[in-house]
């Protein structure tokens, strides 16, 4: 008899998954995908861009489309959203249109992704507040600018899609503010990359304001936002971009019973599978992982684990036996021309995991120096004091300095001490990198502190 | 007593093992430098850029000068050619103008570099054909690139200096062919992408003659060049480059008695030692090392190694047990706008050292292929079939492809699989790369070879 996989969400993970475990089971597997909205595999990261006219939108953002899926043979049901898990009679309660219905399935995959983050304050709901998550969203806020040829814009939270929005407003060539309650944008990076990026913010005509705490959201007679509050003044506002961040859309795997973390993501095994549920997935941005530095579980919602860990579960639904090895919080982003990147720990998590570092902070170039193009790069890195294991690194640069982060990426990945790191093969010609590359510079200067 | 440190080679390995040494011993430690040549401390990777005016020199290559090492208490010998070693009376005999001394060490570094090599060819020695491997080289080269504005210009051997060299032709506007033996120009990579470089080269301008084997150079009765003759013809040359790589210049060390490896090269145990002799190391472009994947000893000569290994004799000279640990042979160029890179083994050298092989090649691009600039790069990666270890990577590709090696040599450094590199946490944003960057979708394409 045909079995039934279904799976709720068809984005990065969910899409993924349906589509690995239907080409591997093919006829014996029948796979259900259920999406609330009209669109399939996205790319959310890219959404920044779009707003900013750097790339066509939304299709151009489709990896694949619910037709293409379709072809594939995966049943996707588009506008069908999930409202119920039942882990008794295993079916999932489903509102499609104004008629509910129900599906049952054999195996369950909850890749319900991610919300923004709204702080419950004075005003959250005045019309021009915009979060971004989903392709809907992106179009909303597009709509809502193109309507606002001169806005004054507020971007509350200087985090990744904070940043990423004001390089989208700096496009616009709009008046733009961006606050956040930190000391420095990015608390992602340590405070002192962080004050290069408010720098480079500032010299682009980004009005940054922090540390400043957002209290309230003036509201018109239209019921539209038109000034944001902080402790330290009112600023004027005809659109306000809320980059707080994201929760984990868990609540209805919480309803269900699923085991949920302190972070508010779905707890899985490293095959993803919930524990104490047979035959119970989830992945993506609903669930958490692992920090493989620290052990601890951490919520990092990134499109790059949940392509992984939904190939695990496409995997595993279908007779595998694969893990997903957990992470080490490596990112990147941009603010127009200024690379920014990270992997590991901050100096700020690394204490509080009570880690006793050392800290090198070393200023270089991306090529020889004495190359054309050679841009300033600075590379700032952790290491713990006893054994000399790196813990994190982070960069900030122009012209190719931020992808240098994959080779601290797997230096953490495989627990190389600075030495290990400083010695290593790494490219080195006059036009890429200097006869030491910057990261083994870095490292070069925690090993003089042993 | 003040100890004596000789080293006789002023360039990357001896010049910063000399530094290294000096810095941690200050007074208690005379450091003596014999440099044949005027310069010390200079970038040769930098000739190439230097000939093709895209960057300037010699001065600019220098990374520090003469009188910047004697400020910092070595005494730098200009001029001063090592003739002879003498282990038993621990003395080096030097020539120096037209008079001949000698200097007594307690601690001696061979630090002697490489020299091109030049087949033994009719016509071999007739003015106008030139190898690059020093500064002094560099200038008789542009010199006599100077002094014939419309030459045409036969380069010999199509490796990493050969197709640097083709490149800073193209710059000067000058008609340039290439020969190699080989099948395809760049025999450090497997030949399906050593095509791509064929062909980019071609596009550019540059006649490639390959394969192709030069059997003698014809003289004018002037002596100098005017034709390169191979089996399939005769090109007509004004001014020929050798680029048919350097051999280690270990002959004085050979007379010495020191242990001298298969491919030519001053043999030491990891701390840059020389076995069977005491307090003598050897550095730099004039040894061997041992490939951390085959085991084997191989002949790498590379100014990212040399200085490493500088640094560990500096360290070692003064008392530290530093190892230098061996490398995967990675290593990077670029042809105008196409950078190519490399680690491991090729298919090639695996199949000679007897693995059993998976190959993957996979075509990508440099950013999430929606996003402008997004450029074409091919990654081709080699396993070890039966437990899925990597042992080699090559990229070619536009803007930032090359680089992403780095990412392959740690993998190799930590003989990670297929599998590990292909779950690892690599960066991902839509301006840097895919959300599987292509070094991950090679490993994928590994792993479902499995």
């Amino acid at each position: 008899m045909t079995e039934r996989l279904v799976v709720i969400g068809g984005d990065a993970a969910g899409m993924t998954a349906a589509s690995v475990a239907k080409r591997r089971a093919g006829a014996e597997l029948d796979v259900v995908v259920l999406e609330r909205s009209g669109w399939t595999s996205y790319s959310a990261c890219g959404i920044p861009y779009w707003v900013g006219t750097k790339v066509a939108g939304p299709d151009a953002l489709v990896a694949r489309t619910p037709q293409q899926h379709r072809d594939n043979g995966i049943d996707v049901r588009l506008g069908a959203e999930a409202v119920g898990i039942d882990l008794t009679t295993r079916t999932v309660d489903v509102r499609e249109g104004g008629r509910s219905s129900t599906v049952a399935f054999d195996s369950l995959l909850v890749a319900t992704g991610a919300v923004p983050i709204r702080p419950d304050l004075p005003g959250i709901d005045a019309d021009g507040i915009h979060g971004v998550q989903t392709l809907d969203d992106g179009r909303r806020l597009i709509d809502d600018l193109d309507g606002h040829d001169d806005a004054q814009v507020v971007i509350v939270g200087a985090g990744y899609i904070g940043i990423e929005m004001a390089e989208a407003c700096l496009r616009r060539k709009l008046s733009t503010t961006l606050i956040d309650r930190s000391p420095e944008p990015l608390n992602g990076i340590d405070p002192e990359l962080g004050r290069t990026v408010r720098e480079t913010l500032s010299e682009l005509g980004v009005a940054v304001a922090v540390p400043s705490a957002v209290e309230s959201f003036g509201v018109d007679k239209h019921g539209r936002v038109e000034s944001v509050t902080c402790a330290d003044g009112t600023y004027p506002a005809d659109l306000v971009i809320l980059g707080l961040g994201v929760r984990a859309a868990s609540d209805l795997a919480r309803a269900a019973g699923l085991d949920i973390g302190a972070a508010g993501g779905i707890r899985t095994d490293p095959s993803m599978a919930v524990p104490g549920h047979e035959r119970v997935w989830a992945a993506g941005d609903c669930v958490e992982t692992w920090d493989r530095i620290t052990g601890d579980w951490v919520y990092v919602p990134l499109g790059t684990h949940a392509n992984k860990q939904g190939r695990v579960v496409g995997l595993n639904v279908t007779g595998a036996d694969e893990r997903f090895p957990g992470i080490v919080r490596t990112a990147i982003t941009k603010v127009c021309e200024l690379e920014v990147a990270r992997t590991g720990l901050t100096e700020r998590a690394a204490r509080r995991a009570g880690f006793d570092l050392m800290t090198a902070q070393i200023d270089s170039t991306t090529r020889a120096g004495y190359f054309p193009g050679a841009a300033p790069m600075t590379v700032r890195m952790h290491a713990e004091r006893r054994t000399g294991r790196l813990l994190g690194a982070q960069i900030v640069g122009h012209d190719g300095a931020g992808m240098r982060i994959n080779a601290c990426a797997l230096a953490l990945w495989n627990e190389m001490t600075a030495a290990d790191l400083m010695t290593s093969d790494l490219a080195y010609a006059p036009p890429f990198t200097s006869v030491w590359d910057p990261v083994q510079v870095a490292a070069r200067a925690l090993v003089r502190q042993v």
